[in-house]
């Protein structure tokens, strides 16, 4: 276990509301790097009209492709949003819910927003930085450079 | 996409201890109008009797009805809480799960609280408004007044 | 509902990365005790290799187990670190999704990560605690003391 404590003040919250036909994850990285995020934490609400799972395959180290072609609730959608090589990265997980009320998930490749999708994001003050790591092939979080 | 970033400070949480028997929607927005709230992001963990999920119908514009009539763990509930024409609006989804640990969720509907629901709400400095979408007759997020 | 308001400033914010085979709760509560926390909240992705689901008995007044023997992503831990006797208290709870994408869930007993879990703790200033509840036998969140 690695912990960092972060003095989190002043720290910043954002509200965004995605609309209809927009691709989640696109969208995310375009607001991190326009609001020059350096590190943050999400958590959503809404629901897609598709939507594409994965799941790690330790074997393959990559992932399998789930996906759900139909409308569903976004029932939890959380992560983060950290830095690697310069760039912004997404690491988000998600709980979908099926017309009969049946929950399904897994790692958030993409997504198509219909109609809304209510994302709260709350900035740390400091920036999280992945590197890849050798045995799984993941880019895990090693490294916090308080600002 | 429509992002507003509000300077977060200061900002309140509390913490809300829901018990045997209560609703969880009534009591969440009897909370939001005696605490004033104008926004605000909540998660909660605990277990409900009963739960009522609601699936969105793109056709006919209005929540199906999955009623899960058994006890059962409330794994996630996360949403927000708003304003919509002068009242407190409350937009939460929920992933339940069963016995057997299946999971299932949707929009909540109602609920009723055993043994207890312990919510963490977080205000965020500014007020967020609803107004009704035509296309969808959906309540979406459609201004934020910084307060 | 009892509800506390707590002037939430200054927090403290964790961000804790378990790593390849640490176990989540043991992991939790021994950064609990070595920060000193006396109340937070918390949201976690990741995977396990394994993990032990609780569904709680009203009748026995204790968790069945419902093992899962597999890999899974964890889409959603959340939950909450109180104190109770002078120990800090992990609250939480946890949906996972396997292979097929199915989601399952339940109170978290216990967990084995792989490869990684990111974990985002946000202190609340105050103390949580908890005291057993006679009808159920659970320790349910029964004071708040400002600090």
């Amino acid at each position: 276990m690695r912990a960092r404590t972060i003095a989190s003040q002043p720290h910043k919250v954002h509200v965004i509301v995605l609309e209809k036909g927009e691709e989640v994850t696109a969208s995310l990285l375009a607001f991190a790097r326009q609001a020059a995020i350096g590190a943050a934490q999400f958590a959503a609400i809404g629901a897609f009209s598709d939507v594409v799972l994965g799941f790690f395959d330790r074997g393959r180290k990559t992932y399998d492709e789930i996906p759900v072609r139909e409308q569903v609730e976004v029932l939890a959608l959380t992560g983060n949003l950290t830095e690697q090589d310069g760039s912004p990265r997404l690491h988000a997980h998600v709980v979908v819910g099926k017309r009969d009320g049946s929950a399904h998930g897994g790692h958030l490749l993409r997504a198509t927003v219909f109609p809304t999708l209510e994302v709260v994001v709350t900035e740390v003050a400091a920036e999280l930085r992945r590197h890849i790591d050798p045995e799984t092939g993941i880019a895990l979080i090693s490294e916090v450079v308080r600002t």
